[in-house]
Formats: structure tokens, C-alpha cells, sequence
């Protein structure tokens, strides 16, 4: 069923012009990039957001592949494949239907499962904060995952406007999946749409909540420290997780979030502490950002989280 | 039934600070303004789009009526009312709901219903083109209504995706309405949605289509002349109809459009001619604005439009 | 009496490179700019206004004087100064005390005053509207000189919050200086401070007002022939009168200015007609401007008055 | 003498919607909010500056009140109000007349001593950084306070171009009030107008001057130790303390200054160490933020501040 | 010789996605589009300038040729191609090899010849004013062509900084080739590089220059009318001829230029008066561009003398 | 030879307003700072870059001479020249020849040898990381230089296209100048032009280098302290080593470079650690600043250099 992908447009059309692969039935590939454009809306005005853009946007923001894989990458300390044959395909965009939103959600499921199945590693580009929630599902298995969540906001209310697969509810719906475990939050700082309902329910579940002031204190290897090792792990990231002076195209910047360097420390940490399934980054709102910055660190994090991966020997 | 509008939320946060008026079922206006944000998306990208915006932001740059009201306006040649006690009410913005598209479509012919029938000048502010086809039903009647429709685009498509009331389809729709005689096109120029068929269709119906070019040959007030006399008339005017120097906050800016001296000539001639039972301004991106200039002519437009009507004594 | 002006800054520190002249005393030019920063204050808002920084951003926007003094400009059919041994000198900036506003208006007379004696042409550079009342009681004579107002608004007010002599009411102003005689005020549109009775004192005058919609429909050759021969002339020009298409860097945009072609045209016809005394261009507020297109324009309007006399013969 | 102050206008037209109280002699509130526009110029294109756009701007740029106050705050481990029966007013701005500038200073006064009589914690928006003059002279006490400075600049010149409470003088002018003791400056760094005479006179007078490089070498906690313990303290935040990629909106922006982590350490610091009657926040440009970055950490670092105290029992 | 030209990188990576034809041996096309991306510098700063992006931003900025081909366009009153079987295609860039700045004009001129000797229509676009030269060489054959010249400056300088073939001297060059017989220039105004002597040999050649003041007056039918029957024509086009209102994205931009409409009626007259061999488009400057505004119009430009050659038969 | 350096244009034209000093033979100063626009290109679309605007950017961003020397530097404690009577001058640009990209090369060299041979310290501003090349080349001597390299890139390629002293080689040049020793690169980080191979080579030269995580692990005093002890020195910065959020104007942003504190710490370190010879800031794209923080931050590092190498007793 090919059907569930369509092809991005513009130049490049794929994620580092890595190759396109829309028959995911046949998919053969180490690592699979998916875009998942459209959350479900709590209101009218947001039945089509600026985060939808973003699959497309951060494709074509991104530099040419010869110049990625064959040149030497100093946040990897060698090149973005270290030399080993790993098979990195772009599956394009889920698709959907007019009029009929929870069908894009049930098309990136589907999506997700067969990369998945075919354990491939999957990097999801959202689209807003509700687009892990499919994935998450897809992820379903028999051991218990760690997520792993980077954000400013909490992310555990039930519903909004009847809406319980919003982008303020991934993590809650994570807790409630038997496949996820330990939940670790990191970098939360300001308001978000919780209240305190919500987070005496985060903390009754046992979250580790590590707010951003928090990590300031200890630093993030002893964040990593806290994170239960050997895995598996899956690693959600909201755009506005990271100090908006680094992603301002965001939706709700909010002072006080990651800096690179410790984003970097948390992505090769938490890659070689155990297999990690799968990465998303959501909220990115190309419209807002400044001088291309939220791009240019979009595509870093993508290539830490590659070069890592290939580099701790997932693919050997 | 005081659900099919709500508040505008800003500053102001009615159009020149005008009284507000959600009960339309005890309206008491000889002027209404109305919001129409949302039309039938042709793709899910445009499920919610900058043009829904508009509402709101022409009433946030809009300055205060006691300046507007009670100062000397030379595009009138007098105070906006004349010294006339003309009621003018804002109705803010026609409701929906969360996944019935064609809902505020409902909605939006209800209110305009009330708004009509109780005998006031409704002028509809979009949205996109699709908007004024629930305002052009609730004017159903058993006199012939001559169309004058300003636009680059001629809006003849009958579906585009499966949708008949999008914003390429309004005047097909209202070709088809009993109560629509002549049809007068202007401003038409560049390429849209239209092929040779839609293009066939409108000629066979006898739309009488001037092209900028034309304009420019003949003037405006031998166009004005082409229109047949006497009315009803109603107005509906895409801002791309417009020269996009003049107002670029356009999806579609296209070259050649009206100049506002054109425009003012136009509105004043129409409004002299007969009675014109309501306008609308559409497709406004408000995002896409250079030095607030789109909206600085919407606002002038319909002003220029309510001191007309009231020189022409419609109120009297 | 050298302090009444002082040296501007930037690069070009004056007007297209031509020499500084502080010493009004000893001053020998056939034409000279001034600047004139500081209007009269209405609100605590105003007394600092974006319009003060004109004088020197317009210096510094203007292009080299080898380049305009000995290249062809088409505008004028050959080099800016004929061939002619024509003196331009740039006075400087009008000075002011901090705690006296009306004392910038004094020292703004004053050296009027010094310009004018000595027999040159001179051309203001504002500020807002209110810096042409000092200019205008320079200008004091025995004839009557003919008022040639370009503006969107009329500027008749009597007082604003007690303030007789701000931006509002230049026009008003010279209507009551004996040496003005007949006011011819063209572009004329939209809404300004007026209301109805400002408008019957400037009818009862006499004023010659020509809206831009009259000035649509006559051209701007019948607005020429309207003006009464002979002069002398004073030209004073709000940059709100010319569109905001190529004027956008003003604080009240108004559409239907006058286009370019059409000011080319008055400035020759006019400066032809007879001696014009002085001009000056107000109301350029230069951090509103697009593309530079503001300051390239008053450039090419002042050079284009300039010319115009040369080749009139003012000063052969 | 309800007049001191005026309704700010925009939407929101308070801070975070909070209510309104322009009757300051019956004033019952904890926390009051009071926008001061205007400082003293030292030049005259100083009269009106852009930091006096700060206090409206900053409202209208906060979210809604039922948010902040109902949600739970990352940065106070609680919604703000943390339970507690707090009233929180917006006083509104403070007036002035038109040619008096010391009269704003003497309003400002007024207002702040009405405000700090009543028992309220004090939260000026500038305005420049001579607006706390007249709210340090409103603290006059007869215990010593202890002022905390956050800012690039020393702030103790004794006068510019005659001027003894501008912008430059605040810090020296509390200096000489008997009610302030200890001084501590932090984040001083790069270039101000202070020549060596005024540094020496704030280190005869003891300041504790913290540079930014200081504070990067042993961390903001060692500054909160030096900081004389018990209080009562009033604390005065000049926008460009704060580094100038976080608050970009700023007339100097001087690299190295304090990050939102430090920034967070030091408020939530220093108010658990004892009272702190009131703070101030000036000198914000709103005019040359960037992403409303600004804005959007002026309005953290106010919440912040609020919840502060209501955790510390200010108000129980 | 493949050579000559390359394909342009980006998305459409032609314009309007018409084919790809690097084959210029091989050519069989009625239309060819070509990019000409270097002039010669007269300064070492306009080594590379940015008119030399403007070919691929051009065809990044063109929609897909669905569209375009198959839609009603109100321009020319019916498809791109009005259903006839003319074959487009665009060439690519001309080539370069560094150091050697007239090789770019060798290539240009061999790829011209090549278009031109197969019988295509040639749409070349710059790069600045130099290209046409190379072009123009290549149009070389026993008749007289008449160059029409769309321009706010004149072109004749012989020579700037020993460079004879710069963006100042296309008009000089073509008046010396044998091949060029009848020029005339039309929206000439402001100023240029030219002096005295080269307007003298302008006029001496013979050169008919419509400044756009006499253009104001006389209007483009007369314009077009004294441009001499039957053809052969080339077609110049300097984007700063055109008002800087539509053509924001220029290095001059000039007060005054020629409208769309004006434009319009120019380029389907000469296409209907007689054979134009081919036009050019040159020194736009893309990163100057407002709104998109100049390439909207340039495509417009370019698809209305593409429609208007279709319809007066050349490839019939 | 007066010929080898031009006087900038801009206001100020000299850094800071430092005395311009065009004639290098009869030099007598303690600083020298000098202008070097071009490098070497590898394509043709490099010939003119961004980065060859900056030398004269950044005068003109400088403020003035007298309140930069006379006023206390909180990042120096006290004024610039701490008293003493240290001679800067600012030598203005390096000049070329139109056609021979080598020449400017030649000339920067000479140039360089005349100030360096004068006992002057150097600080050259750039242009693309090409341009300290002819610096280092000028640097011979008999003594070993250490290199000290701020970057995100290693810039050891030997040729790209053919040019082998372009802006990816100046480190390799330099290794295989006799006169330079150690070479410590700090910031290095993300992808390059590196390759392995290149990588290989610079530690097989015994390149100490210090990416910006192992940076943020040690601290940069740690950085200082593997520099080896005595001097001489050479400090060449490329701007793109410092973080992207604090000089955005950088052809390549890179996430975690250098943040201003780092910066000061490394350049009062450095200085104090032995004679500094010269250093160079390169790389600054000024077209694409934010918020003009980019030049205020080059300004701050080089008044920082020139302050600190005042204290270190360099000119006593």
C-alpha cells in the first residue's frame, strides 16, 4: 500500500536528497525519515498550522548529501556515516483525507509500523505535538520502552475541546500504551496548558521531571545518569524544548532551554546507552524563525542523532 | 438565536470601535458588519488559512470612529454619516464548528439572513472567495440582483476536489441563483483556476467580463455605464482585484489591478446608481502585508462604501 | 549669528555632497537647504517624532554630487545645474534649547529669514508640518505670493490641545500672513484633523481645493492652468500628498496620492509660471520606508526643483 | 487625586488582564503594576524615546490572565498565585503635562508613594532608567535599603548637559537618599557613559560592583551570598543587563550579560532573602525587539518575580 | 558542444518546468529561454553581483507549467499556447570559467547563435545590462533590426574604467553593429552614467528617445505607433524601465517607469507589428525584491510576449 | 608606495575614528588596523562576496573615538589606553586591480610587512578566512609563531577548483610557513570542506584541536592553559566560531560556538600570555546581521584586543 506516503516537493525534495522510498512494504533501509504534517486541532483556526510546513521546509533547508555523508562532521568526530554501509531512505509524507482528520493519524501508524517492523531506526518530523502519539503507538512490543522527552511543556492533559490526540496530550497518552515505562522530562520551564491535575498525575506515574533550572544546577551528565539504562529508548523533542534563541521558530518561545552543547551531550548519551527506536522533532514553525537558525540546528540534531547511531553499531 | 456570532477579540475589537451586536434577532442597524472567516478548504494545507486572519486584523487597524465619524472625509466630501443618524453595527465573526466544514457556511447564511431581512446594508468581510456564497443565498428574492465583481479571477469553476463552494466557484454559484441577473466582471486579468470551459460558460451566460486592459482603454466610468442601471445590485470584491501595490497582503498578487482613484470612482458610481444591498471583501492574507497599506485601503474602501450609501440616501 | 544652524551628521553629511554653510551672515548661494527638525508637539508622545530624523537620512540617502550635478537627467533634459555657475550650499540643521519648543521655531525664522534676504531660493526640509509656519512669516513681503500646497490633508485647524502652530495648521497659518494671498491645495483625500468648519474657513477663503479625485479626472495640466499666473509662489509639500505606493515612509498612508509623473509635471509647470520663492518637503518619517523608495523620491523631487529653476533663468 | 494616572489602551489593555485601579487613595492591592513613560531627556531628540512605548507594548504583548494564573508554572513549581488570595492591580501610566518634563517625575512619585503606602509590592515599567528616581525617593524609609542594579552600565554620573535624574544617574542619585544603603551592580560590562571619576565614586561609596565576567567565574549563587542578608531590598533591572540575544529589544545591546537561568537564580534569591519592596524594569526599546523575544522574557521575569513573593509570604 | 550552458539548480529547475535542453547542437524548439548570469564588471566589488542570481530565482519563482499551459490566461485571452503545438524549452545558464571574465560572453554569443541560427525565438535572461551585448552580436544577418530599448537610463557610454562592453554600453554597442538600423528608447528618466556627449550621439545616431514623460502624455498607442512597421525587432528590457512600485528588486530604482498595463500593450504591439527575433530581461536583483512583487511581474512579462508570439502566428 | 591601501568611505570612515593613515612607509603607530575586502574565489559567484563588505561595515557601525577611549570599559576596567599614550590608526583598505584577483594578495602582504615591520601591531579585518594568508605570509621571521585559530571549520584543505589560498586552506598555508610552530584550533565544530584526509593531516602537523564540546567540558581556562607559554602569537578569528545567536552575519551558522564570555576570557588570556602580533576577524557576512549584534560584538572583541594588549604593557 503505497499510498500512505506521497512524495515532498521542492529542492531538495528529500531530506538531504537521501533517497525516496514510498513503497514502504518493500523497504529495505537502516534509518527512514517520515514526515507527519497535520496534528488533530483543538480549534478552527488551527485545522492547518505553521507546523505543517515544516516536513517540507526542513528538507529543503538542508545542505546536499554528498557534502553531508563525505565530509568530516567535528560533532561526530568523523563522517556522518563513519564509513560503514547504512542504508538512510526519506519516506516522504503521510498523506490524508479531506474532512476526515483522525485518517492522517491512522495512515502515519501504519506508516510507522512497517518502517518499524522492518527495524528501521524512524526519524518523524512533525507537524505539531500530537504526531508522536501514532508513532508511539506503532512502537507497540512486548518490553518496556523509555521515553525520553525534551520539551518546555508538560504534555499530559487528557483532552482540550474533546480532543483527548492533541498536541497537549502525547506523553499521557504515552503512559497509558503498556510498551513505555520510565518517562523522563526534560528542560520543562514556564506555563504550559497543565495544571496541577496534571502534574501530580505525571508525578503519580513516577515521571522524572527535570525542569530547566534544574538541569542548570547538575548538568546534563547527570541527567543522562538519571535516565534507566539499556534501553529501549524513544526520544520526542518539541522544538521549544531548546532555547529560542537557537529554534525561535516556534509557537510559544520560552526563555531558558536547551543550549546546543548540552542537546548534543543528551543525543550521543542517550544513543549509547541503549537502542533507541526512533526520534521526533515537532513544533517547528518555519514562518517565525530568524536569519534560518531553527533550520540549521534542525538538521544538526538529525545528523547527531544519525551519526550517533551509526557510530554506537545499530547497523553493523 | 444568538450563537451564529461571536466577539471579535483585539483592539479595537469592532470595526471603527462601532457598537457590537451579537443578538441579530433584535438587530436595529441600517449598516452591519459581518465576519465570515472560514471558506470550504480545496486541500487539507488550507483547512485554516491566513485569509481567516482578516476579520479581525482589518478591525484591529482600523482607527477610532469618533475620528472617522465626526471628521472631515474628502473621499466624501463630508463626515462619514453626513449628519445623518445612520445606525452601523458590528455583528462579529459567524461561528463553526470543529469538524463540519460546511457548518459556518450555515451559519453564515442564517446571520446574514437576519441581517438582510431586517433591512440593513450587510457588508461581509472574509475569508476567502468562498464566503460570499452563503451571504449571496440569504439574498434570495424575487427581483433579479445585477453581480458586480471585482477581482483578477473569474470564479467560474463548478468543483475543484470534490468541493462546489470554494473560492474558485462563486460565481458559477451565483449564475445559478434565481434571484442573479447581470453579471459584471472587473479588474479580470492574469491566469487563475479558469479553462476555456469555465471561461465558455460565463460568456454563454452573458457575464460581461472587462479585463484590466479594457480599463484601462475605456475608464471607469464607461464602465460604470455598461452596468445596466437601476438595481439591486450586490458587490463582491477580491482584494486581488485590486492592484497588489496598493494592497499586496494577496495570495495571488497580480500585475495591472485597480488603482483606488479607480476604485473610489467605481463605488461611489455604483452606489448612485441603485441600491446595493451589500458588499463583501475578500481574500485578504494579512500576514503577506507591506507597511500596513492593504489594510489602510480595506479600511478606506468601505468607508468609502457606508458614506456613499448614505449620501445616496439609503437610510433616509 | 552662526549658531542659528549646525553642521549635520552621516556621510553624506549634507545634501548630494554640497558645501556646508553655517555662517548665514556671510552667505552667498542662489540656493540653499535647510533643515528644520522639530515640530510643535500636540501630545508628550510627539515631542520627539520619526519625521525629525528626514533632514539628515534624506542627506544621507542622496547620491554624490559629481554624479548628479554633471551626468544627463532625463527629468530635466540635461545636467542638474545647465551648464550654469549656479551656488547650492547646504545650511546645516536649525538649532533648538532643550525646554523651549518654540525657540527652534524662532532660530528656524531667523535664519528663513537671513536665506531669503540674501535672494536665495530656499528649500526646507522638515519635521512635520508644522516647520513651514517659521518659513512662511520669513517669507514676509510687500506682494501677495501664491500658496501651493501638495498634501492629503487640508492643515486648517485653528489650535490642537491649545497648540496653534503644529502640523495641523500651516495652512490656516498662512491664510492669516498678509503676504499670502491666493492657496491652491491639491491631492487633497481620506481623512485628516479637519472637520466641517475648518473646511467653510478654508472655502471662505477662497481656497483652490482640488481633490485627488478632481485632479483624476482634470490632469494635472488643468490644475496648472488653475493656479494664477505670474507668482511669486511658495511650494510646500506634505509627503503624505504623493501615493504611499512611492511615499510609504509616512505616518498617515493614504491611497490615491499623486504618481510621480504627475508631480514632475506640477513641479516644471509651476517653477515656469513664475518665481517660486522656496519649497519645502515635511512629513517623511524615514523608519517607515520600503526599499528606500521614500528617500529616492524626495531626492529626485528636490534635484527636479532645483533644475526646474536653473533652467527658468532664476538666477542668470 | 485620581489623575496621577491614565488608562494604558490596546488589548490587553493590563497587565496579563489583571484589574485596573486609577483611584490610588483607595487602593487595596498587594502587587501594583505602574507604567512610567517618560524620563528626562539630555537632548532634545531624546524628548520622546522609544523605551517610552515599553509599558503599553509590554501589556499588550501578555497572555491572558486565567492562563497565568491558572496553570502551572514550571519557573514557580505552582501557578503564580500558588493558591493564595493575592490582588494583583495594573495602576495604569503615569501622566504628565505637556512642557514640564519634572512633572512626571513628580506624578510618578505621587503614585509610587500612594502605592508603597498602602503596603503593596511596587512593579515600575519604563520608561528609561531615570524613571526609578522618583520611585526610589517614593521608598523614603527609615531603615536602609538595599538596592540591587542589574544592568550593563554603572549608572552614577552626576549630571549630562545639566540634566542631574536622567538615565545615566540613577544608581548615584539613590546613592545620596539616606534610605538606601548596601549598593550591588551586576552585570556590568563593556562601555557606558561612566569616565573613572564615577567609578571611583562608587567603589569610595562601596558599591559591590559584579562584573559579567565575575559573575560567569563563580556563578550566581556566590552573588546571591554577597548580597547583605534580610533586607528590605528594591531591585532595579535595566533591560540591557540581560544578555542582548535573549532581550534584543534594547538601545545598547552589550554582549556577556545574564542568561535567563541566572536571571531566574537571582530573582527567586533574592526575594526568599528578605522583602523586596519593588522592582523596576526599564529601558526596553519595544521598537527593535526581534521574534518579541523581549517582550516575552520581560513578561517571564515580572511573573517570575510575583511568584516569587507570593511563595516567600509576602502576602499571607 | 554540450558545454556552453548548464543545467540551473532549485525547484522548478526551469522555468515553468518547461524541458531541459543542454543540447544546443541538437536543438529543435520554437522558443528558447536563456540564462545569461554575468556581465563584465567595471569594479572589482561587481566581480559578482546580484543580478547574477536573478535567472535561477526567476525559474525558482515560476509556477508549474500545468498551470500556466492549460489556464485561461486573461493576458492574452486564452491558454499560454492557444492549443497549438509550439515547443519550448529552456536552455539553462551559460557558462564560465574563472578568471577569464569575456569567456562568459564568447559562450553566450555561441549558445545565442545556436538558438537563433535553429529558428527559435530567443528570452535570454541577465545578469545586467552587459548580456545583451553577446546576444545582440549573435542576432548578426543581412537585414536591419530595429531595437526597441525598455529602460530608465540610456546606455550609450562607450566606455567605463577601460570596459567596453558593461551594463552601460549595450545600446552604444548595438548601434555599431551593422545589423542594427531604427533604435528606440522608451521610458527614459532620472539619471544614468550618461553626460552630454553620449545623448549627443544618441541623438546624431538617429535614437528615438520617449523619456516617460512624453510617454505620460502621448500614451503607449502612440509610442507604438512610432516605432517603425514590419520588423525585424529585438526586444530589451531593463527591469528598472519598469516603475520601481511593480519592479521593487533593482539597483536603480527611478520614480516614474512604465506600468504593467503600459508594459502590456508594448509587448503584444511589437509582437503583432512584426517579427522580434527575441527579448531580454535584465538586472533584476532578487534580493532586493518586496513581496515577490518583480518576479511575479517577470514572469508575467515573459509569459505575456511567449502568448503574444503564439498568437501572431511565428510558429504556425 | 601610498598606493597599497585606499581611504574607506561611510561615516565614520575609520574605525572608531582613529587618524587614517594611508602612507605606510612613514607609519608610526602602536596599533595599525587594516582593511583586506577580497579573498580568493572557487567559483565565480564568489568573486564579490558579502564578506568583502565588512571592513567598511563595521567603521561605520563603530561609534565614536572620544567616548570609546575617554569612558571606563567594564570589559577592560578603565578606559581603552588605561592613560597611556598608545598611537592607533587605521591604514584603510587594501586595494586591487580589476582582473588579477593574486594582486590584492601582493598587496595585503606589502602592506602587512610595512605595519608589521614598524613594530605596529596588526589588526586586519577581512573578508572571507582567505585574507590571512598574505597576513601570515608578512609575519616571517626567524622565531616560531604559535597559532591560535578560532572557528567552526579546520581550513586545511589544500586546493578547491585549483586555488589553494582560498578561504578552506589558510591554516595548512600556514603550517607550511617556516615561521609558525604550534597551531591550536578552538571551536571547531559541525561539517566543513574537512575531509578525513585533511583531518589526518593538521594531527599529523600536531594541531591541538579543541572542539566547542570539549570546550564546554574543560572551560576555557583550561583551553589557555594547553596553549603553550611565551609567545609570539597570532590570533586569527573567524566569526563563524563564535555562536551563531551572537554573530548571526556568517555565510556558515553553526550551532555551539563560542559564547562572548568564552571570548573575552580567551582574548585578556591569550594577550597576557606573550606577545600577540597580529589577529584578524574574517568571515562577517554583514547583509546578514540581526539586530546589528554581529558588528556590535566585532567591535567589542576588538576593542577588547586593543585594550588588553594596552594593559599587558605591549607599547610601554
Amino acid at each position: 500500500m503505497k499510498e500512505l506516503t506521497t512524495a515532498p516537493v521542492g529542492s531538495p525534495s528529500t531530506f538531504l536528497n537521501f533517497p525516496l522510498a514510498l513503497d514502504l512494504d518493500a523497504l529495505a533501509a537502516d534509518i527512514a525519515i517520515l514526515g507527519i504534517p497535520y496534528g488533530l486541532p483543538y480549534h478552527v483556526n488551527e485545522r492547518a498550522n505553521d507546523q505543517s510546513l515544516a516536513p517540507d521546509a526542513l528538507r529543503q533547508a538542508s545542505v546536499d548529501v554528498d557534502y553531508t555523508v563525505n565530509h568530516f562532521d567535528w560533532d561526530l568526530c568523523g563522517p556522518l556515516l563513519a564509513g560503514k554501509d547504512v542504508r538512510i531512505v526519506d519516506c516522504g509524507n503521510v498523506t490524508t483525507v479531506l474532512g476526515d482528520d483522525e485518517e492522517h493519524y491512522r495512515r502515519a501508524e501504519a506508516a510507522a509500523r512497517r518502517i518499524l517492523d522492518g527495524g528501521a531506526t524512524l526519524i518523524s518530523i512533525g507537524g505539531d505535538h500530537g504526531i508522536p502519539i501514532p508513532v508511539m503507538r506503532a512502537l507497540e512490543r512486548n518490553e518496556k520502552i523509555t521515553l525520553v522527552h525534551i520539551d518546555a511543556h508538560l504534555d499530559w492533559r487528557h483532552e482540550i475541546n474533546g480532543v483527548t490526540e492533541g498536541y497537549s496530550s502525547p506523553i499521557r497518552r504515552a503512559s497509558e500504551m503498556d510498551w513505555f515505562g520510565d518517562i523522563i522530562q526534560i528542560g520543562i520551564r514556564g506555563i504550559g496548558s497543565a495544571r496541577e491535575a496534571e502534574v501530580a498525575d505525571a508525578r503519580a506515574y513516577g515521571a522524572d521531571i527535570i525542569t530547566a533550572y534544574e538541569l542548570e544546577d547538575i548538568g546534563m551528565q547527570a541527567v543522562l545518569d538519571r535516565i534507566p539504562d539499556g534501553g529501549p529508548y524513544y526520544l520526542t523533542i518539541d522544538a521549544d524544548g531548546i532555547d529560542p534563541t537557537i529554534m525561535p521558530a516556534v509557537m510559544a518561545p520560552t526563555p531558558g532551554g536547551l543550549s546546543w552543547r548540552e542537546t548534543h551531550k543528551l543525543i550521543h548519551g542517550l544513543v549509547n546507552k541503549g537502542r533507541v527506536l526512533g526520534m521526533d522533532l515537532v513544533e517547528i514553525a518555519p514562518s517565525y524563525d530568524v536569519r534560518n537558525l531553527t533550520m540549521i540546528y534542525a538538521e544538526r540534531l538529525i545528523c547527531n542523532f544519525i551519526g550517533a547511531t551509526v557510530r554506537a553499531g545499530y547497523y553493523d
